[in-house]
């Protein structure tokens, strides 16, 4: 609580959140293929806890783990083969002290006392340092992995993650904080009245609990959501502790900030909260020119037949392999954008106005530039920038060529330490701790202090 | 396969096969009362990473973590409040190299398709250590927590394991060891005809796969299976590599021993690739009276109204705390435990010959005394017997009083690694390196070659 109260006070100074995605070979198409890319990097333990450990150096808020639960033979090479989030976030664990652990999980596929559990463990594992990344929707072909015909609608799959969550914190709460006695000399382990059943009957959902294993040091996992839709924004603005989101320039960043800002708000919250966390793949140079020059090498990894394929899927799956890709981009299919991905395809076709052929609209989209390219201080400037702004409170970052995580620890922070936006050790021992956030009472102690005041 | 080989070349001296048993606060319900018990043991990972670390010190061939997914404000203290198997062996394979990793799961409450991606994700983690204890039953209570209404019927549940195990089997091999191309020059990554979708529709199950990663360097987690029963055991003898068992005395293990063998036998196998592993609970003195001291400590801490809680379990749920403790053992109850459970009613009902008080009988069978209870070299002695006579390939210990199993690593296993029935060494990385067990042929490569031949 007093931690809440510092951050208030320091409020002239924000401080940066910085978040790591763990990705294995890269979240771009052919990332694996630049020289120093190790191709098995998305099964490899060790490469992840490099990672873990030199992200824990640079004092990062939390690693992020994505995820999803189907592939084919035509998926990018990210999503084929690579660690499920709670193992290896449960091995990170191991050799990590401080950092953060989010892990994404979907409410559509895994039993929420199982979910409930193993991010409980997770929880105590690592001394209370675990996030949950609440999601609900995949790729298509999930459901037949799962005995199921097919997903839900979207409205639904909504509804069913907000009782689904209620679950899972209920199920949380099961054992108070003072259930276990554990008193030698009298033979009580527990108290029996300070352990609960959660008895849920819902419309997706029925739990009855309680779980087998107490709540930890900082008393529930921080909850992330990833979701920008107008029900994403409304379920993260309601339920979750941070969003992780996608952000083209300041200006959309900052209305999306201020909207959820207002909807939490309008939920009742402190809008202090919510952190929001758009994602940024930094390019670090010693010059501005040696920037570019690594940008335009991450770029030239990319694969035409590839970047073709992902930019069909903006626009409901067009064929775009059909053209000369050396012409100009084929602006009827902008109509199929308009049902696919609005944002997305006006973006494009802004591209296609400026005259660039299908090819390097293609490529240019498979590699975005981003606008974290540049010396150490320009990447400082442009953090402090959108966080003063209120476009961001920090940053998801990405790796972009390997090794460019150790560089960003080495030189970048060291700059946003020294202007005072960023910490220079970690305040306490849980990720609540790190985000100042309050421990959530536990409902039963609640219900329990109200009972005692009627 | 040279492993498997020079196995049978040494079958005079064949080797001792030890797991180790994570249990937190211990087996019994009342061991967290022992004056050096640490009563957070449960959910402490400092705790068990000491236990993990000592017993790889010990040349242990495996860590075992045992599971339930239903507890009540009546449960033992041992179920109440513990990590969950996946997580904390995902986290303990990040601190040891060697030894192998088994956890529980049950096939009645958790997605297939999750459950095959958790164990080959800990695989990786582990660098091919996992193995995975397939239980069918629980707790009555464990269906309420996953929306049922009830148990499936004991037979229905060896179906359903049997359907289950193969689909999680089908979904290891979803890619063949070659599929992973990652060729930089070219751009391929994966060769699309090596990875494979399993389209299963069975009696329970529907899962179309693929799975979205790749075998580990044991090809795919060992399996144990911890039932008795005759489906138990028919299911293990075609299925499994190892059997976790209790046995009560050598005469007992050994016809145990001989059945499994034949049956594994009856199903085409070789019989030294299916491991028995009775429990077994050693308390080391360093002399005959000191280990008898320490048992009585151990026994001591029993609690009579615990220790008759438990003792009702095998007689139908009979309340025996309806009885004058110090009288005789009420013999007309012996019905009921022919209902409940023969074999463990009918030894009690032994012990009422003898004329022990109901506190007596209760108390003993609330801490079994077992066969291990002596001299360094006598509990070697035994474990030599057991091992020589086939009454066991080896043992799957528990823990009797805080600390026992650093004792036991230093004085035991010594005497058994000079005796030469028992490693110095790890032979190799893997779990089945360990075990001198083969890497499974993956089934579609073996379908591959198949169809190459006709």
């Amino acid at each position: 609580m007093t931690q809440a109260h510092d951050k208030k006070a320091h409020d002239k100074t924000r401080q940066l959140r910085l978040g790591f995605l763990l990705h294995g070979v890269g979240p771009g198409w052919d990332d694996w293929r630049h020289p120093d890319a190790q191709v098995d990097a998305s099964t490899s333990f060790s490469f992840y806890k490099h990672q873990a450990q030199t992200a824990e150096r640079g004092k990062f808020d939390y690693l992020f783990v994505a995820d999803s639960v189907s592939i084919n033979a035509r998926s990018s090479p990210h999503y084929l083969n690579r660690f499920e989030p709670l193992t290896i976030l449960s091995a990170l664990a191991a050799v990590t002290e401080h950092i953060g652990l989010v892990g994404t999980a979907t409410v559509s596929y895994t039993e929420p006392y199982n979910l409930a559990r193993q991010f409980a463990s997770l929880d105590h594992i690592s001394g209370g340092r675990a996030g949950w990344n609440v999601v609900t929707s995949w790729l298509e072909g999930s459901a037949a992995n799962f005995g199921k015909d097919e997903h839900l609608a979207h409205d639904v799959r909504y509804r069913l993650a907000g009782e689904y969550l209620d679950v899972v914190k209920g199920l949380w709460d099961s054992w108070e904080d003072d259930a276990l006695v554990r008193d030698k000399a009298s033979g009580q382990f527990l108290d029996p009245d300070k352990l609960h059943e959660l008895n849920h009957k819902g419309e997706f959902l029925k739990v009855k609990g309680p779980l087998n294993i107490s709540r930890s040091a900082q008393g529930q996992p921080v909850i992330f959501q990833a979701g920008s839709s107008e029900d994403g924004r409304s379920f993260a603005a309601a339920h979750a502790d941070a969003i992780f989101t996608h952000q083209d320039n300041l200006d959309e960043a900052r209305a999306f900030y201020a909207d959820l800002k207002a909807r939490a708000r309008g939920f009742g919250r402190d809008p202090d909260t919510l952190f929001i966390l758009p994602g940024a793949r930094p390019v670090v140079g010693s010059t501005e020119a040696e920037a570019e020059a690594k940008y335009r090498e991450l770029a030239s990894l990319g694969n035409l037949e590839n970047a073709l394929r992902a930019l069909g899927r903006g626009f409901n799956d067009h064929n775009f392999s059909q053209y000369d890709p050396d012409g100009p981009f084929p602006r009827h299919v902008a109509a199929e954008g308009h049902k696919s991905n609005q944002s997305q395809s006006a973006r494009i076709l802004a591209l296609a106005e400026e005259g660039l052929t299908l090819r390097e609209i293609a490529l240019r989209s498979a590699t975005p530039r981003g606008h974290f390219v540049g010396t150490p201080e320009q990447i400082a400037d442009r953090f402090g920038e959108w966080l003063e702004q209120r476009g961001a409170d920090g940053f998801n970052l990405f790796e972009s060529l390997p090794g460019q995580l150790d560089v960003f620890v080495d030189e970048v922070v060291p700059i946003l330490q020294r202007r005072g936006i960023y910490k220079t050790d970690y305040p306490g021992q849980t990720f609540r701790d790190t985000l100042g956030l309050d421990v959530p009472v536990n409902r039963n102690t609640l219900a329990r202090h109200a009972r005692s005041a009627a």
